[in-house]
């Protein structure tokens, strides 16, 4: 937090949650040396394909890429009112040798949605990569806990005994989910390349003697620099805003499952079965300092729930953009794309956290099974009955009559063995569950990214 | 519509919009027979397994299927307010010897959630072959007009040539994206198999002599018999909501897509440049007769957004469920799956009279092109004058003081050759574009779903 | 239920939810004798502002209302493609006399948009009156328990005493909200009045001898019959679509209150502070007879998300809506507004169902409070020290290192009164603001409505 | 925008759109600046009543509301965890006298839900202050052009004279409904007071002998302080989250409105009948120098989607609220509402500027007018006909056949008087519409506000 700038608006992200690794990608800087390293690019293809570029105005154009005056290019925006002019005008003044030839057949699309594209993908990366490190921890508790008896709740009323394990299972299952689209967005993202104004290349074919081939070519190339291996086929002065709109919708999904996990954190936080730990000095609330509150749980539902909301735009932007393109999209992109990745960064960022400062008492939760044992029997007594012949209805009625007797009268009234039900008999194949899930499809998406150590921590405030 | 039944609330869905086939994937008789086929496949399955079953109780289930009388299981609901339990107790009068063992060792979401899986797999089937028929009509429009020059626009200004099938790419593209996800939803879907009350499979454990294996090919017999090879690992009392939630935000993809190709048909209707045919007596406007408004086009984008919002209940109730399961997705549910899957199917029923209903004026479009030659021009102007090594920044200025002169003074005072600057020569590679994605993309997309003929008409009113 | 159509989609709502009397308000039944109202009503002050039309025609129009064979309109409507023309034709078909002069300077908009306002009002007028009864039921309640002690919860962590009539205050007084802002809309609610195809009146002011305040009279009689004192000044060929926006802002306003309320009910529940009674031969659950499920509290989150969903609707079909009236409007509202309407209905229904079987268990709240004594009377110990003039963040240091003591040793240490510290004494003023709060706001509102008895009551299934 | 801050993400807020007005109110300093207001005002209400602070106390507390060292804040923050306690440590060490007074009987939310609301009640009335200038600007646009015919459209196909100032009373009127909502909202607005941890005063009843009257007064004489006459009477930790609700619902409205006025410009500009005026240097595109954009229109609807995105936050967050408060509010909240306001004040500031920047082209639109004066006057003539008693459906039928000649030929074959198909004749009540509404609705509104000059402009980049 840049504690001088009081007086204006700053946003959490910058101020609170998010990682610098996010907000960098998402930066002036990042934005403008991307489009340099784009018109670089630009030309050394051009150049190949035999347009008159000298060695030296490639050189020229590489020496200035990061050597950016923001109040320059603001300058020049105020005088055209065009964004990408401004920045144009303000290259060209670094680079005179190469200021004919930069952004030559171009559009400003080239650069912006080129750019934007090389940022989503690493800010996918990103979340990926972070993603795979919670993933690491939570399978890493359900292991220990993959035995650990605990109650099971439907409607939030005591149901039948599961494990501790298998219930992170469920939010492991739905982060792995959420992952393994992120991995195949990250697969599939397409780069624009160089369609020109209205999508038709008229440009670049007349600058390229009317070959098309050398057109693909070009484009093939400056895809290659920026680690691209399809370019779309189609495209009008943009890419398809139906891209954003899946990237939308996929960060919203991990909103979603993020929320229940920590939605049930929070349950479980009250059963006192899982607590965030507390530092020293951590104090719970102002008029009440005995409070332990699952405050990082909470944190984690709200920024989903915001993250969950932005989903809208990509949907409504596609929708409403007019024919070879309009520029409504331009403003809504700039607050909703960037907002949706510090969103899910500063998700993650404290899931992390809280993944890393989770308690469970493991006692409370048995002692809480044990409370229930006679309601919790149920299914297996009827089973057992049931399994022995007996009309399923007539013993549920019976079962239903019986309710909240002790175990041992159940059992001796309806002739069964006591043996079938002890706690530890009631948890079915939870564990083997756990194990199972763990060995096939967890360990192996986890070993694809062993490298990504335990990298990425961010004490969130 | 049923025209006897005016005293209440009709759907608009069923009184105008959707499909017989759609609409019977989500009626009460292909729930309660889905029931049913799911109790038979357990019954048979258990039995194979060695549980106590006989031949005689599996064909007597099989033989009750079909034969469902509503009114006695609204009475047995309202009796126990349990849907299910109602269910089982219906089809129990009609199997009096396969009574005790209807529902054996299974909870509700044995039926419910896995009849949803199969309901979902065979409506996501029917959207996907209509929108290959989609699809191919629009791949036929794209071909017949590849070459047909027209007016782009950005801002809704005129900006540079392109032609009439270049940009019913741009629509084709954003439908071949939907379809493909449309694809891989239905192949990786998977069945929820036999997982007990909060998925711990505890009941079926215990019926099957504490055999996991047999727990196992128990799910994976019953998956079979419903065209199901994958078995979802984990689940709690019910599948991860996700999955819902996945499949509405393909379903707002789709509207999304669909919103703006329609918008787009609106717009060129005002141009004159597309219309929608009309019938000899149709009637334009009560007051305003002679009108030939857009009103399929327009259909869809009212629907789309319907379609759109739903959405957002896939995120709210994966997010909100607590636990094991909690019940506040069910209502929901109930509504917002039938009708974003109803909504789609009225959307393409919509969009395949459209496009077998759309009128190209040809010449209007050219006319229009021809109408803003002068203007555009500038790109070509502007790169051949680049070309020639002219500072890019000055043949900019001189443009912008020509703007509005006609072509050959701008060509003349840049001393650029006029041949350049024909119609013909101004929409760059966007014919080729056209046939190199027909030809890449879309005809082999086609050729898997050559089967699925022009089987789906469907007369909106 | 109609127990015969199970071959097709029926609309949750019909099947389960709603009452008949929301149901009616938005059948064909309605919607067409509405429409004939209002050309009968638009003849009538045409003739009374001297135009050529007979008694004899207004009586053949009036006795045709509620004449309605569906099957001619809808053979009408597939030949012309036209709604309102359908209707014209099928009613000048029973009324051969007045047939020239039905709909005379109108456009379709004068029948579709006034009856949608009239049957807006009408369902908002019903849904109020629901309100009110859920509000008398509740208020009631608040009173019973103003004085019962229990444990308030932040971060749903122990936090401080309140009462049980308390926390429904908080309840109550978010529907009087919601009420108070449906009487509103109620109130202000405009008629469309007569302004034909594109709101310039030019079609009227032609019949009326170019008379402008004859114009004005026209609207005035007509929306008079209709019970609506304000005809809308400026209008397009509809009303502005932000009044469906505003009014479903509403819808979604009340199902966000209501889904707090039931959250609250729901985590009561597992608390087993408040249950839903049962009936005698209610199921809990499948394969888990003993269960005491909050369904109709789930239920109604469940349906409150859909509400709130549908809302989204209201503001981006105003949104996109293009000049003087664009139809893609239409077929968005034909869902969106009566889906928002029965499912608030069906959120009544279930709420009044709810409210009039909630059991308190007025001891296991007091247990549950007493429990924490020790932890809840940290707030007045540190008050208590304060007031003595110690240093608050001292004590709160203090207190902080004996939480989890025995309120007896804290006391002590701190050297207060132990009588301060009773349960009873630490509800601070919540009974007063119960008895405040229903003597001041909610009396007053109630009495308005006293007339409103318990006349509404829907058993949901 | 501070130009050295370019490695981390700069919010396009502060950046580009917003004012410095309403950056200010969501700014750091705004925010501890009202705490300390709202500390000071709690000692001087308690002394009043009694307690022991002292003159020299409070004069303490007066001396550093406005010296904040943000530094210091951030550093017990990280120790700490909790913001408000933060707040309370860095004052008192300011404070030393007063140190044991601060916050006597609060709890985190007495500040952080009061300064919000006053934050909110602040932005609100900037917001329509700013209104209250678009709506001058607008009504004096109408009154120029309530004369000027030009087409209407419906379904954006030719349909019907009116003219270009009843045109902008469609956009006035919908706006002016969003200024009211507003003006509602501020004067409706309440106070948190002074409620406790959980609502119920019990720590203010401490101090304060037990008497509850001096709780009542307490809590007046601050809300006085800061311009509030209403105090909320239930309430939680918290105020009801229904007033964000409520709050973002009416930005939520007025960004659809806003969205609907841009976008008929936008097609309006497409038209060539209203274009934004372009600066000297402006340049239309990087690569189509000539072209003439409405970017500002763009922009706006850009920027009303994001804001109506957000009004989802607002019922979300209040459906998922638990019992007497969970913090799942608290990151959602810091997100949206700021950036609500922040995108609405970037819309009007982009409204501002276009509404004084539209130049319209009346005589294109006369001549757009008079290209379809044959099929404009279809209403007319079937008005005319059908008064002198021809059958409607005939005469209907009649000009469907002659739909396209021209008008002579269609006023000579039905018989009719060419002088009322003039032009002029043709757009009925359309600018005695305009002057009435602006005499009655609009003048009154503006004057309440003549004191608002035209105070705010803000050149948007």
């Amino acid at each position: 937090m840049d504690l001088a700038r009081h007086e204006e608006y700053v946003s959490p992200f910058t101020a609170r949650y998010v990682s610098p690794e996010m907000s960098r990608l998402f930066s002036p800087q990042f934005k403008v040396s991307t489009f340099r390293k784009l018109w670089t690019a630009l030309a050394q293809a051009e150049r190949k394909l035999g347009l008159a570029i000298t060695d030296q105005q490639i050189e020229e154009l590489k020496q200035h890429i990061d050597h950016i005056d923001f109040a320059v290019i603001h300058s020049y925006e105020q005088r055209f009112r065009h964004d990408v002019m401004a920045h144009i005008h303000a290259y060209a003044d670094l680079c005179p040798t190469a200021k004919p030839i930069i952004h030559l057949g171009a559009t400003s699309s080239y650069v912006t949605d080129n750019s934007d594209l090389i940022q989503l993908k690493a800010a996918l990366t990103l979340l990926l990569h972070k993603q795979v490190q919670a993933i690491r921890h939570l399978a890493s508790f359900a292991k220990t806990f993959a035995e650990a008896p605990c109650l099971a709740y439907t409607h939030f009323q005591p149901a039948q005994p599961t494990t501790i394990g298998k219930r992170a299972c469920l939010w492991l299952q739905d982060l792995l989910l959420d992952a393994k689209e992120l991995e195949r967005a990250i697969n599939t993202l397409p780069f624009l390349g160089a369609k020109g104004a209205t999508g038709t290349q008229a440009s670049f074919l007349a600058l390229l003697d009317n070959d098309s081939l050398k057109v693909k070519e070009l484009e093939t190339l400056i895809a290659a620099q920026f680690g691209f291996t399809k370019v779309i086929p189609i495209a009008s002065q943009t890419y398809t805003r139906k891209i954003d709109l899946q990237i939308l919708n996929l960060l919203e999904s991990f909103g979603a499952s993020i929320h229940k996990m920590a939605t049930d954190i929070r349950l479980l936080a009250h059963e006192g079965e899982i607590t965030e730990s507390f530092d020293d000095e951590q104090v719970g609330s102002s008029a009440m300092p005995y409070k332990r509150n699952p405050i990082y749980a909470e944190r984690i539902c709200g920024l989903a729930r915001f993250v969950m909301s932005l989903a809208q735009n990509g949907a409504y932007t596609t929708a409403t953009q007019w024919l070879e393109r309009s520029l409504d999209d331009s403003s809504n992109r700039r607050l909703t794309i960037p907002e949706a990745f510090l969103g899910t960064d500063a998700i993650l960022n404290t899931l992390l956290h809280l993944l890393t400062h989770l308690h469970v008492d493991r006692n409370k939760a048995l002692s809480h099974l044990e409370a229930q044992i006679p309601h919790l029997a149920m299914e297996p007594l009827l089973m057992a009955a049931a399994k022995r012949g007996e009309d399923r209805q007539a013993v549920h009625e019976t079962l239903r009559r019986l309710s909240g007797k002790p175990i041992d009268q159940i059992v001796k009234e309806l002739n069964l063995d006591p043996k079938q039900f002890h706690p530890q008999a009631l948890t079915g194949l939870a564990s083997k569950q756990v194990h199972d899930y763990l060995d096939t499809e967890v360990d192996s998406f986890l070993k694809i990214y062993a490298h990504i150590g335990d990298s990425y921590t961010h004490v969130a405030i």
